[in-house]
């Protein structure tokens, strides 16, 4: 079973309290409502020894480092979304880095995790050309991290249909469409689960 | 006038007969439809003194600068779909990239503009930090263009809605709106050609 998961890695994309949770400006509509299929997807990835990367945003207090169309949410006044060191920062409950298990951390600074990122590179030394991808949002950090994969060449992108989430269900969808017309595949939870017996 | 347009660019992105002309593979359905506007919007570029880029697709006649999920159209039998030199590389008719006004070209392999290219060193050296964008298809490398500059710190980045194509009228719309979700300003044709009487 092992042998038909060698080459992958999960990428978990900025599963963290301030995308997730209420009160957050940044919080994702969808996000809470996967949260348990993202869990399920680590468990699994474990299970099929692939390599789990958490892929996170870790911001300067002052925003110097993130989107320019986002810069005025970091001020004096209030704590900014995601700010390294922050409660928000972190993952939400259920998800654990697991460094015993050999998991590896990204922290980028924009939408992609290619982005200004040693990601590529550590893929390519790892001997990964498989992508499995969950998290939020799809629109944006699911989507252009896929989007750069395909780019890169990377031959076989899946992103878990259930296991990333949009704003609204609409935007999610259409986005996946986009993907699978790129030739992303784009299995639920329950397929993904079975595709060793496929 | 001038002043209101300096420090911008105008990029065409792959208006060339294999991505316009029926026949084609490569054909983007809803492209014939926005040919007269894009020639529209080339001319109120030049008529408001805004750098005019070409990005074009010249791809290797065996498709190997191709995305792998399409190199299945280069093959020994057929001409892939804008293979250097060929006709389906060309311009659609009535788009012509004029030296003598200064238009630069950027031959690109990927959806976005930005792609192992030079377009970013050459905009920084230019002075460009305001885009506007036209051309096919939506989805794909006119969003990942789009997505690439904002990821880039372009504070100003426009998609004339009716300069741009996708397969359906449905898609078209789905992937506006998710630009204008990250700042994108998303005007038409009509609406940017007043713009300097705002």
């Amino acid at each position: 079973m092992a042998e038909r998961w060698t080459n992958t890695a999960l990428l978990v994309i900025d599963m963290q309290k301030d995308f997730i949770e209420e009160g957050s400006v940044m919080q994702v509509k969808g996000g809470k409502s996967i949260v348990a299929n993202v869990i399920r997807v680590v468990e699994l990835a474990r299970q099929r020894g692939i390599l789990v990367i958490w892929v996170v945003r870790e911001h300067d207090p002052r925003g110097r480092d993130v989107e320019v169309f986002r810069r005025h949410h970091y001020n004096s006044e209030t704590v900014g979304p995601t700010v390294k060191g922050t409660v928000g920062a972190e993952l939400v409950e259920g998800l654990i880095i697991r460094e015993e298990e050999e998991d590896y951390k990204i922290v980028k600074t924009r939408f992609s995790a290619f982005f200004g990122t040693n990601l590529h590179s550590f893929l390519q030394t790892s001997g990964v050309n498989k992508l499995v991808i969950a998290g939020v949002q799809t629109p944006n950090c699911i989507r252009q991290t896929v989007f750069d994969a395909v780019e890169l060449d990377y031959p076989n992108v899946t992103v878990i249909t259930d296991a990333t989430a949009a704003a609204t269900p609409e935007i999610h969808t259409a986005n996946i469409l986009d993907m699978k017309n790129i030739g992303v595949k784009t299995p639920t939870l329950h397929e993904w689960s079975e595709d060793d017996f496929a």
